[in-house]
């Protein structure tokens, strides 16, 4: 075999199967190979945005990586920014960049470039196979690191030569690394510390968002602490059945404001918040004056079993509170709206659904109807790079076949990676995606004046404008292949998504808010 | 006056005046502080590879640089594509990256990433501003370097507080560096050598291929030396009135094959040549074995003098060949394919079109019949990244408004930033948009046999096939915003490009081939 087939075979091996891709000259080994290793599933993206994205998707939602196949730095650059956002999701991914064979990069080609250096930011662990017999070893390497706690992208360079030359190597299994258990200390020192205190929070996020953190968190909240979640969280449940536990407001001062009073923050699977943004005159950490902080469990460490002991430690009930089924009794009427499409997405939601969440304004109309529907997880974005909805939706539905994905997006987040429709179609993955179209970068309207930079006259106005032209959202998802139909009341909104939920397939609604 | 405005005001005061932009909530002082300086034009782009790919195509038509505004390291991320492309075709760029203020930078917040290590692989020079006072000083250094010979990008990291900060610096206006003058020893070396030798080849790039470098080339032509230009070059004069030299094959063969028997290359504005990819058994470098080779002109000296200089040297005349008006008689019939498209091309083309050519299989068939078309430039794709075509055109018809922009495309490359449809429609710019919608990467079906992976069984081919589902294009572009219509036979081809050409404003055509 050569080392296109090592690699495929190993990262078969390690429990890799699916491998989002837009391959060049220099990935044709790779691309060959594929036929001779039917347990890898190729997925065309038309953009390496959408690859890495779906990868993300796929990684939240398989707790295991799916494979990028990237063509040297342009390729790989393509997908920074939703490597970005894996990055802070904390998604095992890895990655595969063609790179010039290992002779050829002495001559500076005109896809040449320095790729460890693009990689370096968003990746655990950069390594280059420049020869076909540690491609195996390598590969198996790469897994390992992409799954070492707390997760995140492993970035393998493959240059062509490594890939068609032959090898006898063997196939690498690496063992998967596992989670640090909880120290005893840390569960000690919390259960006293939140024992003294007047008025403690336990902030949770990454893995004890999960419904076993959530169900221990709810424990915690019977005996009396508060509990809230990061505001941006990789997987999270939610509905009927599910702990909900107070967000982290978006804005600062929000934040500080609601935290007021709170003299203990411990933290279980995230670290202390802070500003998204800094703002003149506005501070940076968003822990109260005077309050103090303690590490439950860092993300690298085991935090459900870390908020079960503590729990058990503060003598709290087996069980705590967990939202009642209360889905809205009839359908929104109206003009349509963030909030009535929420409700009519609470309607209608399966159990199971994943939610694939890059609304920006619109989201909030979502989250409060959705506490009480059905049960089901909600993927964010992590890292503030929009347009990752779409792909993530491809990602979730390739490893969560039998499971709704619907994709929430803002019109400006849609517009960054729309060609991921293309795959959706193409792969008939049971995606729903909807686009909250208000024809505007309405975050950027409250953000100019949160900075402090004073109303936007004209100039300033355009770039935070996207109505001239309107963008027809039917007929570009539409012309991707997607079956499209766009809303402009509660009502009908109403039926097209009660609709998307009964039919297979991916199915897109322009919500016109 | 703010930091941002201190920048704005250096920028215009340096000449640069057009702004592509897709800002967030880290540049909104820089937006806001475009209504205090109505001399910078600013576009929005709806996905920053559409950003850098305009300022791409701005600065290879203005010779000056236009600046990118850009969100944070994901925003230069989606970017860097095109930036690869430009820092190849040697464009000078200012890019703009907004950062979290300075004092928050410690806290890691969800959009911090190292956007040094980002920025540098494809940046003649970085550096942040990390106080308002300093702006000026480092946006004036900032337009110096990207105009250092060769030209290239240079990066302005600007944290939210230098932006937001009052500064009472100066606007300092940086001199304008010039390309090295040749030096006499190489003109005379060159001379020299091509005297001594049976079969000497000149081959010519970046500079020496507009207009004056292939009028100086020609008068070499005409003294009995083969000249060659590089496969891919920046902004290449052509048509009617201009000389033609041979070009050197994409395919490493073809060209080494078609150099047998050259004794000696001189380069000009250009470097040795070699393959874009390595194969298997086949040479990286162009040059055939016993060949000696010489630099007359690197890309940072002045080439068009060098050719002069030589040419005089040589006892060349005054001029050279030039190719004549000869267009097509008859709009071609029949089929449509990428040669009958080229002709109705070539028949319509008015004087001082661009062409910006990211027609990957499909370029071919344009290039012979435009030979003899009216004079005019094209741009082509220097660095392999595919997604250039539209955002080239966009940056091109800004920089040079009175001029027929025309944008070549492959389908599959038109997929990666398609979102410059909707900034032509916006800006209602001149622009011609033609995509070649073969269904495939066929480039990729070519190079997969070649580079000995055997053939394609189903898992590659489908990697290869973009016909299931097969795209809308006219859906696409009218949704974005764009008049569109599609072609299946070269009559009608002709007669909507007939029809672009007499009007003004944005259009799209999809050739169906």
């Amino acid at each position: 075999m050569n080392g296109a087939d090592a690699l495929i075979c190993t990262l078969v091996a390690n429990e890799v199967t699916a491998c989002f891709a837009n391959p060049g000259t220099s990935e044709m080994q790779f691309v060959a190979a594929l036929d001779r290793e039917p347990a890898m599933r190729p997925v065309l993206c038309l953009f390496e945005g959408v690859a890495t994205g779906a990868a993300d998707g796929y990684g939240r939602m398989a707790d295991k990586p799916a494979c990028t196949l990237l063509h040297l730095g342009p390729g790989y650059g393509n997908g920074v920014a939703n490597l970005h956002n894996a990055r802070r999701a904390f998604t095992p991914i890895v990655n595969i960049i063609g790179d010039h064979a290992t002779y050829h990069r002495q001559f500076d080609a005109p896809l040449a470039s320095d790729i460890e250096s693009l990689a370096r930011p968003n990746s655990l662990w950069v390594k280059s196979a420049d020869s076909p017999h540690e491609v195996s070893a390598l590969a198996a390497e790469a897994v390992a690191a992409s799954l070492t706690p707390p997760c995140g992208s492993a970035s393998l360079i493959l240059p062509a030569d490594a890939a068609w030359l032959e090898t006898a190597s063997e196939v690498v299994v690496a063992p998967r690394p596992m989670r640090r258990p909880p120290g005893s200390d840390a569960v000690e020192a919390a259960a006293r510390a939140i024992q003294a205190a007047s008025r403690p929070v336990v902030l949770i996020g990454g893995q004890a968002c999960r419904a076993e953190g959530l169900a221990q968190a709810a424990r915690l909240s019977a005996a009396g602490v508060s509990i809230y979640a990061d505001t941006f969280v990789g997987r999270m449940a939610r509905g009927a059945g599910v702990f909900s536990p107070r967000r982290m407001p978006y804005f600062g001062e929000m934040a500080l404001s609601e935290l007021e009073g709170v003299d203990l923050m411990v933290f279980a699977g995230t670290t202390q918040p802070v500003a998204f943004f800094a703002y003149p005159d506005r501070p940076s950490v968003l822990v109260p004056e005077g309050c103090a902080t303690q590490s439950l469990a860092d993300r690298a460490e085991d935090a459900i079993a870390a908020l079960a002991a503590l729990a058990d430690a503060l003598g709290a009930p087996a069980s705590g509170p967990a939202q009642p089924l209360q889905r809205p009794d009839s359908g929104p009427i109206g003009p349509l709206s963030a909030f009535s499409a929420g409700q009519a997405i609470a309607r209608h939601l399966p159990e199971g659904a994943i939610l694939c969440d890059d609304s920006v304004t619109s989201g909030g109309g979502v989250a409060v109807p959705a506490m009480t529907a059905a049960p089901h997880e909600v993927l964010a974005l992590t890292g503030g790079a929009i347009g990752a909805g779409l792909p993530l939706a491809v990602g979730a539905a390739v490893a969560a076949p039998d499971r709704k994905v619907v994709s929430l997006n803002g019109d400006g987040a849609a517009m960054y990676t729309l060609q991921a429709l293309w795959t959706a179609a193409r792969e008939q993955l049971d995606v729903t995606a909807i686009v909250f179209a208000n024809h505007a970068y309405r975050i950027l309207g409250i953000e100019l004046s949160r900075t402090g930079a004073g109303e936007a006259g004209p100039a300033a106005s355009k770039l935070l404008d996207l109505s001239d032209p309107r963008i027809d959202w039917v007929a570009v998802a539409s012309g991707l292949g997607v079956p499209a139909v766009r809303c402009e009341t509660a009502e009908a909104f109403d039926a097209a998504f009660a609709r998307a939920m009964a039919e297979r397939g991916p199915m897109f609604i322009e919500a016109a808010i």
